[in-house]
């Protein structure tokens, strides 16, 4: 799934532009190309399906040059990602009815990829012999409160080698309080937003959970005209599979990852994420010199130095239009600036 | 003259791109275009002889495209101003040996054309009538321990209304509390390092106080081979021509400008001739949304939306390799961190 819009990391991120297509980590390659390069290993890079809005397709091939016809699938418009999903599925029906799945944003990032390719390849090995749902749940580092979190319970019936738990609750979001009585409690992980399924299981669930959204969607193929996906985003509200069919299935487990994970949504969850050096300040990506400089989230885009002297707990985000200097504490503050920004510039 | 290599200007002003190349008020032209422009009102633009070095030749004919040939005289190698004013001579004396010649620096801040346009011509009327060399003078704003300073007395004999004063002494870079005295007493003039004197008297200061520097550089012409050029500036020590000349000279008169100057060498000399915002915001140039900044230094290069919120006395500089963000107040620190780079990026 590559059709999101970050919009709480402006600059970096801009509406045009998402967090998918850049490169946060200064690794040398995008989100993107980091999850697909990620599941390469686990499938065979053609068996990789793309989901993306009309207006990125040209990043998403840009970005990954291989990547055949049927492998890119067009959002005229958007619709969260429960029809995202659906689309996808459709296509893969054609090519092997009795696949597995896996369901994964593009955008987040993932700490420990061999960790990651064995928790995929076990969960895998049990959705290919269980009709089950397995989502793949993050032990939680704090009590976060913009995340989902699945409360979870041993069942003596599941193998234990492969971390696989009932799945008792969903809770998206919880306020600070609750979110610590979570954590302390140690039944609760957040929800990586990754689900393996086999196609058959995934079906069945759109169908029953989602009638309108199977009706719509698992009639499109690879030849499928493009008023026909019109009609089908036209026909279908917005839902997320998280809500419309995940939270509501019986068949789900959760299977708890060894592999460390963060939606690096906002400037905050990536300084959380970065190495630190000696002085607290995480530099994403880019050249920096830093002088008498504490507890800084820097990201500077390609090619470019950014020198700082004496600056605390601020964020730096450099891009190729924009410099943006900002307490940690002030991020929310963003959200008006982008919009300051965008009215002041498309008048 | 148009070869000075700003060092405390980093990193808006850098060794192979100095200040006069740079359009540091952002008005859409450079300081020596707008210099350039300014003399253009006061003799034909023909008329106009640019010394830089050989390495600025190309910056200098890309800025002014209109040059002729023999318009741009470059040094091979840096002798400080005495030589340079002693070869723009040579060839000007072979188009007039009787022309009014005002040496200007071309990486200076005029405020008030057309006073500036006022003042020259009075001088230029002057040097016209007397074997004079005119000095330019500014009405000191604030005792700045970086110029050089001239006192005047009033001489009955001088014609008022030109505000031409003789002169009674030079002192360079005065301790601040001899500036403040300077300033407090009244007699005080900064040297705007402009000069109008006749060829005739040029030469002559010349031949009798550099002789060397006479020899050397007044057979130079516009057909010179570039090997006499060269031998010329080998053959002669660095020397300025306020030391060696105006400084010297008894024939020295100082005018009392109408107009505002500033050498704008430095973040915090920029600063001061700025406009402020109600917060007391310099923005020299870019586009810039401040949220709850005061005290601000801003230069933006072309193109770029500067965000920043909260920041108090800070320098903020953005160039099209380099962000520099820094205390107004550790501005003496730049020069460090300009050589860091260097180190750094030339390894």
């Amino acid at each position: 799934m590559a059709g999101g819009t970050g919009s709480r990391f402006w600059p970096m991120s801009r509406p045009n532009h998402p967090k998918q297509f850049i490169d946060i980590f200064g690794q040398g390659k995008t989100m993107l190309q980091s999850t697909f390069e990620r599941y390469s290993k686990l499938c065979p890079r053609e068996n990789i399906i793309i989901v993306t809005s009309e207006a990125f397709e040209d990043k998403v091939r840009m970005q990954i040059p291989s990547l055949l016809d049927h492998q890119v699938l067009c959002e005229p418009t958007r619709r969260n990602t429960a029809p995202c999903v659906a689309y996808a599925a459709a296509i893969i029906n054609e090519i092997n009815p009795n696949a597995n799945i896996i369901v994964s944003p593009s955008d987040h990032a993932i700490f420990g990829d061999s960790q990651f390719e064995h928790d995929l390849g076990e969960a895998i090995s049990v959705t290919d012999k269980h009709d089950w749902i397995v989502t793949l749940g993050a032990t939680p580092s704090n009590p976060n409160t913009k995340y989902g979190y699945i409360q979870f319970a041993e069942d003596p019936s599941l193998s234990e080698d492969c971390n696989l738990h009932k799945v008792v609750t969903f809770t998206e979001k919880p306020p600070l309080e609750m979110a610590m009585q979570f954590i302390q409690s140690g039944e609760f992980l957040w929800n990586a937003g990754i689900f393996v399924w086999r196609l058959p299981v995934l079906m069945e669930a759109y169908r029953k959970f989602l009638p309108n959204v199977a009706d719509n969607f698992f009639s499109l193929g690879i030849a499928s005209p493009k008023e026909d996906i019109e009609r089908a985003y036209t026909a279908v509200e917005k839902i997320s599979v998280d809500f419309g069919i995940i939270e509501k299935a019986e068949n789900v487990h959760v299977m708890k990852s060894t592999f460390g994970w963060s939606d690096v949504e906002t400037w905050d969850s990536l300084y959380q994420t970065c190495n630190k050096d000696d002085y607290g300040n995480a530099i994403a990506a880019g050249e920096v010199m830093l002088y008498d400089c504490n507890d800084c989230m820097i990201h500077v885009a390609d090619g470019r130095t950014l020198i700082v002297k004496d600056l605390d707990d601020y964020i730096v985000n450099v891009t190729e239009k924009k410099v943006l200097i900002c307490p940690r504490n002030q991020e929310q503050m963003i959200a008006k600036f982008a919009s300051d920004f965008y009215l002041k510039n498309e008048k």
